[in-house]
């Protein structure tokens, strides 16, 4: 039994501070609170280049809501109940703040799903295979199927020909495109550029597959000169290629043709299997008149596009959709696949599907027409405002991530939430980042700047390796 | 543009009804609609056994709810809203139906988060590793991190010794913890008895690993006999071993105990990694007194536990706890993995921590210990007025789930959502089946019955081999 009571009930637990436990947890080889760990090192010598480790997982507590026992008078005074109203209510204020300075993560916060409010208190569970009957009724499949077929209307694949499902995140839509095409070409190499998202090269490893990094261009974009060296070194085995339509860092969209052209023209036609990464861009090239067109009647094996970024769901997901005769090679040789699920997950949240279902109807292809016209206009008002002011920058035509100087102070990078690479940051113009949010931060950076570089001391990085000398605008490639 | 006006907006679309498309999706090559394909032989000869195919992904499209792109004119008559509005009142109220009449998922249906419908409109999203922190600031890693706490101390992990995140369901656990046992063993065998979760199998598949199966008592649970001969066989390579906490048909709970001692006196002390499978009882075990308890003072490596189970989140979701040195083994030689990200998933569901933390604070180790014994209380009422009955049924001592005869019609098993497998159903006790849902439900089952058999033609099944001789009350076994 925990012996605090009143206020103190849920606090916001400092480095390793333990609770005592009711007695039923056996907790007596719990020992007393341990130090965070280094932030820099843990399990190796700082700096000493000995035994050092990328460590992928650590255990940080900075910051945590510690859940305690409840009092038994707990359900008589209230005051349980009372203390976590408001620690939601003080973590609804930090929401609404976070949410108005964002710019660094391609999530669309502007939406409002009041219609849909009535459904949240159900366990919908849309398990397994969409196209597969199961006998737990609280799902959305109808839903779902309808999301499904929607989207590969829109990359051109027949109905009867497709199959698909909605998945929890862009991730998890590369992680099956890629396994599908390893099932495809069992003996398959992997090629993706060096700027494909973590995803990629995570996949690779799960799934042990030899895995091929290719050169990109200042742009972003695959190098497909370096590509076809590649593939020739290795001619005697097939190509599973990621093609990103948006790179994580520059938004760039690779060439899809010039891929298939130089995959064709160096042999290995019907050898090769292309996932199409469009969990940034996939749903906003469609309408970009000069964007090469992303559509199953190029021969491609699979599509992946987030919900929760361009489309706005307010929890992360994603459409995969893939030819049906891929999913079909899934089940040759199942000896230990005792299911017909094809999915990577399970149970999938039923509610995504309501959502996209929401969002897509109400919008439509117009909607969405216009909404990506609005973004490409911002991003590029807010690159000529960088320029204008002399930050180096870089848009990419098919593109709303606008790439620029990494902005020396975190307190602002963090205030502002910029994913930053090395010298360079990025902001994603989506579609709830207008005119005067964007003015709003461009107020304050240039305010910032003049600070940090006003001694003369320090000056802003060349990031001419990053985005070009004709964008940089240091010291060096100031005209 | 689309043609149909007002009413005809949103259809249940039946097989194959195509829309004409707005012009800019080209449409020119989408044909007619094609019959959805034959339920029982895609690609293959129906029954003639040539090319016969296990199909895992089909695209049947029963019902669904096809979107449309809207009116010029639908902002200002409003129309599409009231029509989306309609279909989901509609949806909302099967929602309920379904809700009411289930019992076969164990799904706790039973919660009250009224109290966090104010975050429902936020895009909350813990991207990547819970501890490493991410500029991204619309995230719940402060509640994640305070839920994470609880469920190591319960399985008595220090907290600088574990690692872990919140899953979006019990089969991203079980590929998570493979796959960390597979980095600690890359040369590892899983062995997993043959009533795991399917997930297991799928990850041995994903992985690339060799997977032996291992026998399963009547009960389901794991064979140690055959287990040791397994095991004898592959006396050179490590072992990878998923133990079961709760079998998905029968509800078994391995002997934890009894597979460490199974591997320790056959020559595999420090050669083996064990992942335990917590998805459905996980929660549970720890209250339940006869219980082998899962603790990390055990040589365990990981703990997988659902949180849309036992516990009652409305969305999929899970909690994975393994130890933080094996997540550091994932970061040597990471030539390709470009990030610290140990997840699966890279975007996670923010939602999910916050029904987690909330449940867990509300309802503390003393509201889940009350939970259970209700649960374990009525499912020996369901086990004991089935067997009074006449019908054979079996229940673990562990377990809230009653395994019985399949009911012989097909209705009566969607209306009451019952998992079945050959000739057994089961029905899954969570703290949302009170005695009167049951009750009402072998009215119906007795009554129904009652009817399939009484011509004396037909008997009900024999289920000796899924129960025991003892359990089953077929004309051959009935004493």
């Amino acid at each position: 039994m925990v012996g605090s009571v009143g206020n103190g009930l849920m606090d916001l637990c400092d480095k390793g501070k333990v609770e005592p436990l009711p007695k039923e947890f056996d907790p007596t080889d719990i020992v007393e609170p341990v130090p965070a760990l280094d932030l820099e090192g843990v399990g190796g010598e700082e700096g000493s280049g000995k035994n050092r480790e990328i460590v992928l997982g650590r255990n940080v507590h900075t910051m945590c809501f510690t859940i305690k026992e409840p009092e038994v008078d707990d359900e008589v005074t209230g005051e349980r109940e009372a203390y976590m109203a408001s620690v939601l209510a003080r973590y609804r204020r930090s929401l609404i703040e976070r949410t108005k300075h964002h710019l660094g993560y391609p999530y669309n916060l502007d939406f409002d799903y009041g219609a849909l409010a009535q459904l949240q208190h159900f366990s919908i569970n849309n398990l397994g295979d969409p196209f597969i009957e199961s006998n737990y009724g609280v799902h959305s499949r109808q839903f779902e199927v309808g999301v499904l077929d929607w989207f590969a209307r829109l990359w051109e694949l027949e109905k009867n020909e497709y199959w698909g499902y909605i998945t929890n995140c862009g991730t998890e839509g590369n992680l099956h495109g890629i396994l599908v095409g390893r099932e495809v070409f069992p003996d398959g190499i992997l090629y993706a550029s060096k700027e494909s998202h973590y995803s990629v090269f995570k996949a690779a490893r799960m799934y042990r597959m030899e895995c091929v990094k290719v050169n990109t261009l200042i742009s972003g974009e695959i190098d497909c000169i370096d590509f076809k060296a590649k593939l020739l070194q290795n001619m005697e085995r097939p190509a599973v290629i990621n093609v990103n339509i948006g790179t994580t860092v520059k938004g760039a969209v690779d060439d899809l043709d010039m891929v298939i052209q130089t995959l064709e023209e160096n042999g290995f036609k019907g050898r090769f299997y292309i996932h199409c990464d469009g969990a940034l861009f996939g749903l906003m090239m469609p309408f970009v008149k000069r964007a090469p067109k992303v559509t199953f009647k190029k021969p491609i094996g699979s599509v992946s596009v987030s919900g929760h970024k361009f489309v706005g769901c307010p929890m992360p997901c994603g459409v995969q959709i893939t030819r049906l005769k891929h999913i079909n090679v899934l089940s040759s040789n199942v000896e230990y696949l005792a299911s017909r699920d094809a999915t990577i997950m399970g149970s999938r949240n039923g509610h995504a599907p309501i959502f996209l279902w929401y969002t897509l109807n109400r919008k439509g292809y117009r909607g969405f027409q216009k909404e990506v016209q609005k973004c490409l206009r911002n991003a590029h008002y807010l690159k000529d405002r960088l320029k204008e002011a002399g930050i180096g920058a870089m848009l990419n035509e098919l593109s709303s991530t606008v790439v620029f100087e990494r902005p020396k102070d975190d307190e602002f990078v963090r205030r502002w939430q910029l994913a930053c690479e090395g010298n360079i940051a990025h902001v994603v113009v989506m579609p709830n980042v207008n005119i005067d949010k964007l003015d709003s931060f461009l107020e304050e950076l240039f305010q910032k700047r003049s600070c940090w570089y006003q001694d003369g001391k320090m000056s802003p990085p060349c990031i001419a390796a990053d985005i070009g000398p004709e964008n940089c605008f240091c010291v060096l490639h100031k005209k």
